[in-house]
């Protein structure tokens, strides 16, 4: 059990008027007492309780759990894990809940009147989470670092009649090479016009020299995300295509300009924006601009105009600006960034200026 | 929208009391109107309600869902889909939601008043989508057929050397070759006594000539999942290994056996487990016998003693005694079947009498 990350869940806990906590999100476990499995329709639970040691909630399947630190309570698949936590939980009072716990568990909770009420409380966890300690940090300088170099992999693979899928596919095991325990997201390869869809999925369209080539990738290395963006040319752009590209460095470049402490995700999503807007292509930038990231590719609390809260040291976002062009073209130019005491420590180091391969 | 689909879901609705329902399983939604999009973090919901056109909410970021057949309601990251969720439902009903459906949602949604309860109804859309029509029994079997040429590519990936992992990266493309379009779940590739884990994870354990190995995969293909285990020596098997492969095979079989309608899923858990408590093994059979299956690899309505439902034509599941004997071997056979009128049909062909490779 890390007693500091316990500690500063427990402190978020108290500051909403919370006692108790069921926390199941999987990487928060394994964050907060260093047990990790998945337990796909199965339950996996830490209820944190006050001044008590928090208890896991363990299928009998899963690894074992005893040396985490966690009172372990385990079961059968035939046993009624609702019925073990029902009779942990302080009744008399409200708890808070995991906001990926699944209806299946929360509705039988709330039938076996486990409290007096069920509240979001994952904030407390994905709060604490959010600031990335020096180890942290570390580690995410590192995924990072392999997605640059997976990135030299990728801009080798373009050759004239390679798929999208099968770059896709290839990148695991370069992932692997350089020391990654795999994809922190399905990786996205666009050629041509796919880069309009943000969310494009690789398919078996063949490479035709000319074309644009968009990759969105990120590996997970000791537990940790990298995600990046790079757009190419391969063949020189047009004014037009030029002027997009512009538009969305700038606009990338702009909003890396101001992250600072006190500065909040909304103004760094104002930035970025403005910079597409005065371009006049505002309406083409369709998403919010960045998401935070650590244990999983997206984390809470976005980078956006509905984010007013400023940022801290510690935490990790990317930086992604985009213009989609629906039948035309598409440019994302994403890094990730680490809040520092003055300013922000970009992650990724892989050339984005315009580049025609 | 496929009407049959959608009258199934909404007669097993009335059965339950239910007027209105919230799926939010991207599968359950594929499955009645055809639209498929994987959501992440994002809100994606289709709301059932009474005498209407279901009502789709979709992100903007999502994929057209026009054409659907639903009535289309679209949002942005920065609207609450929970405001737009509740001003469609009747208030003064209760709702059925998805067991799917997260804190994230559900406690907003209860705070917003969206309805006077909230009651589990994913049985409803999971007992409709657990009768497999002809179309999908096709699939089904189509799915298991590239399995069961997988398998043979498997065995001839086992020399001296390759690694789990290895064998297990190598799957993909070969499902890809065979008309698949991934996996239906992570494999399992497990050599000498990794096999006692019936959850282990490939890593980079070298094959020794005269290890057990022990392949459980499964591929999605046109949307419906295939899941096969089979176990090899490859060594002449001492009088031990005999014995317990012979157990594992003999319940395989005398659950297959048994299958036809009005058969309880307990009776068939009974049947396999008699065997190999029998046997005297009974303790290192550690898990439910089997799991339905269809568009995901694990389906409700496990086949385990818990479960005293009847079996009906049409339901699609797994039968995979195993026996677990940690720091010696494990073995586990599985194949699927289909209920039909009188009996079953095993939808996998590759042999599972003893091997040596």
């Amino acid at each position: 059990m890390n007693l500091d990350r316990l500690g500063r869940v427990r402190a978020n806990l108290s500051r909403e008027g919370l006692e108790q906590a069921l926390i199941v999100d999987p990487l928060s476990i394994w964050w907060l007492c260093g047990y990790y499995t998945e337990p796909y329709e199965r339950f996996l639970a830490l209820l944190i309780t006050p001044g008590k040691t928090p208890t896991l909630f363990a299928n009998r399947l899963f690894p074992d759990a005893s040396g985490c630190g966690a009172r372990v309570v385990t079961f059968d698949d035939t046993d009624d894990p609702v019925r073990l936590v029902a009779a942990e939980t302080a009744r008399d009072r409200p708890l808070g809940v995991d906001k990926d716990l699944a209806a299946r568990w929360l509705v039988p909770l709330m039938e076996a009147g486990a409290a007096t009420g069920f509240v979001l409380a994952s904030g407390a966890v994905d709060d604490a989470r959010s600031i990335k300690d020096a180890r942290e940090q570390d580690l995410m300088r590192a995924a990072s670092a392999t997605n640059d170099r997976a990135m030299e992999w990728l801009v080798d693979q373009v050759r004239p009649g390679v798929t999208e899928r099968q770059i896709a596919d290839g990148l695991l095991a370069e992932y692997r090479r350089l020391g990654a325990s795999g994809h922190s997201f399905d990786p996205i390869v666009s050629f041509g016009d796919h880069a309009a869809d943000p969310h494009h999925e690789p398919d078996d369209t063949p490479f035709v020299p000319g074309d644009m080539v968009l990759f969105d990738v990120g590996c997970k290395q000791d537990w940790y995300c990298s995600d990046m963006t790079r757009t190419f040319f391969t063949a020189t752009p047009t004014e037009h295509q030029r002027a997009v590209y512009d538009a969305v460095l700038r606009a990338n470049e702009a909003a890396e300009e101001i992250v600072r402490p006190g500065v909040t995700f909304a103004q760094i999503d104002r930035a970025a924006r403005s910079v597409i807007e005065n371009a006049g292509w505002g309406p083409a930038f369709t998403h919010r601009l960045g998401h935070q990231i650590g244990l999983v590719d997206h984390e809470p609390g976005d980078v956006s105009s509905a984010h007013d809260e400023p940022v801290r040291p510690g935490q990790c976002f990317s930086i992604e600006p985009g213009i989609y062009l629906p039948g035309d073209m598409g440019v994302r130019i994403e890094d990730l960034v680490i809040v520092t005491e003055d300013g922000c420590e970009v992650l990724n180091r892989y050339p984005k200026g315009l580049t025609v391969l």
